[in-house]
């Protein structure tokens, strides 16, 4: 029998990892309507961009004029990315309260992704999250290609919970499940969760990102929520993926997972109808199709 | 803890509710190819087509040529759909062994689509189905619109158990829920399997019928799979819709339910990369892009 959470909570990642691949750049008055746009809608947690090399992300290059003129409402967590030092700086310097700091469990990809092996890596993800706690920012731990690497193929689950452990010795709030290549599948969504919570704190909320590279990626929410995960990632229309990773497709759309939920009688405090305004909205923008499925039929 | 079962069967229908909104029409030769490139991946089962008025369907006008023309390997089980006698003449004069003969589970649907009420309609099913055993033909019973219907809305649990328990009653072989508008999700999957079995007997298999109109298909897959169904529709690249529901979209795409599966470690001695470029073929020859996943990134 399935067996669901009460209550769910939703980190948009529209204005990051849903843009960082794409050739439009919004401005930092469209980035602001966006997120008053989700908050109307009742989101309550929004990752509004990544402090990263503007040369390499160019769509992030606004992120701090975003943090620094956004109204910020009180009943909503702002969160940003950071890759290293620099990135914190400048975050600290936006008032950001809330970053995420993740570390790719394939070496490859964090070569190609971060430029660093998985040891240099996770040295600096140590200092980076000291460094952000002394700052007074809470700080989620990622784990990106926890389900699998578009370049290795399988990933160890004792790679990802060696990982898992530091974080909780970091003493973080969260640690995000990455299926960076969107090669998770049920299955392997319940038995890295139950790995997982074995050598972590009970205390650490668990988290999940998916990608629907392979149509599975609300199944796998599914099987999360069947888990017990009660914070999942979207964005907008099922945007996304990520320059580092061959064939990446978006994200689950938030719109989508809002509705599955919803429909499963699962609270989230969400009006997935307002999500598909927005969805259409930025698909007229992108000028793209997207491909979340109610932001086509609404109803 | 999701509990799947160890092996499925799949029903592929992308050349019977898979074509039958597509402007296209294929000709016998080029179903036949279809069908000899789905039994090489391994599909054993295969809905041929329709036998319906040719005005009506025009894309179904040849399937008694199908039928006829068709090397049949016993290995596969071949299956037509039929909606009045006249349907069954057809499918006896071309010796078809297996057929669906179903309602709608909604008086609108059930007007638009077959110009009947469910009260005729399911007067006339009984005696399709009494003439199809008659003449030594297998029988499932579906019904269509189980999971909540385009005009109505939310669709009687009670209405849809009666169906199955007339079915029931008459002998057939299998119940196939169709949850022909994409209105289920993983809850009201499992609550109306639940309460089907209660019905039923335990003898007779159930089946799922799935459309993606939400973004939920692969999704209310595995929670039939949790469920212990063990057979399912579906169509390549997603193909599919009814002509008489309004936004209705595709099939779950055959190639990402058979991936799906296979990663969750069940059996469907399916080659799903075969799949994707059988579904790449039909996306090329509708000239449409298809919502199949999989097929666009093949690895």
């Amino acid at each position: 029998m399935l067996n669901f959470p009460k209550k769910v909570l939703i980190e948009e990642e529209s204005l990051r990892d849903g843009l960082q691949i794409e050739k439009t750049e919004l401005t930092v008055d469209e980035k602001i309507r966006f997120i008053k746009g989700m908050e109307a809608a009742g989101i309550r947690r929004i990752q509004v961009g990544s402090f990263v090399h503007p040369k390499r992300v160019p769509q992030m290059a606004n992120t701090d004029e975003v943090f620094k003129q956004l109204d910020r409402n009180p009943d909503v967590l702002y969160t940003g990315l950071i890759l290293n030092m620099r990135g914190l700086e400048r975050a600290v310097e936006c008032k950001v309260p809330h970053l995420s700091i993740s570390v790719s469990a394939s070496e490859t990809h964090s070569m190609k992704n971060a430029q660093k092996t998985l040891a240099q890596a996770t040295t600096d993800v140590r200092e980076m999250i000291l460094a952000a706690q002394s700052a007074g920012i809470a700080v989620r731990g990622g784990i990106q290609s926890a389900f699998g690497c578009a370049y290795e193929g399988e990933i160890s689950i004792d790679v990802v919970c060696n990982i898992a452990r530091l974080y909780d010795s970091l003493g973080v709030d969260e640690i995000n499940l990455a299926d960076s290549t969107g090669m998770a599948n049920p299955i392997s969504i319940q038995n890295l969760i139950a790995r997982v919570r074995e050598v972590v704190s009970p205390k650490i909320l668990l988290s999940l990102h998916l990608h629907d590279t392979r149509g599975l990626g609300i199944a796998n929410m599914v099987a999360g929520l069947n888990s017990g995960i009660t914070l999942f990632d979207s964005a907008l229309g099922g945007l996304g993926g990520c320059p580092f990773i061959p064939k990446a497709a978006g994200n689950i759309a938030t719109e989508d997972a809002v509705y599955a939920m919803e429909a499963s009688g699962i609270e989230t405090g969400i009006d997935w109808r307002s999500l598909c305004d927005l969805a259409l909205r930025m698909e007229h923008r992108l000028d793209r199709h997207l491909p979340g499925k109610l932001m086509h039929i609404q109803s």
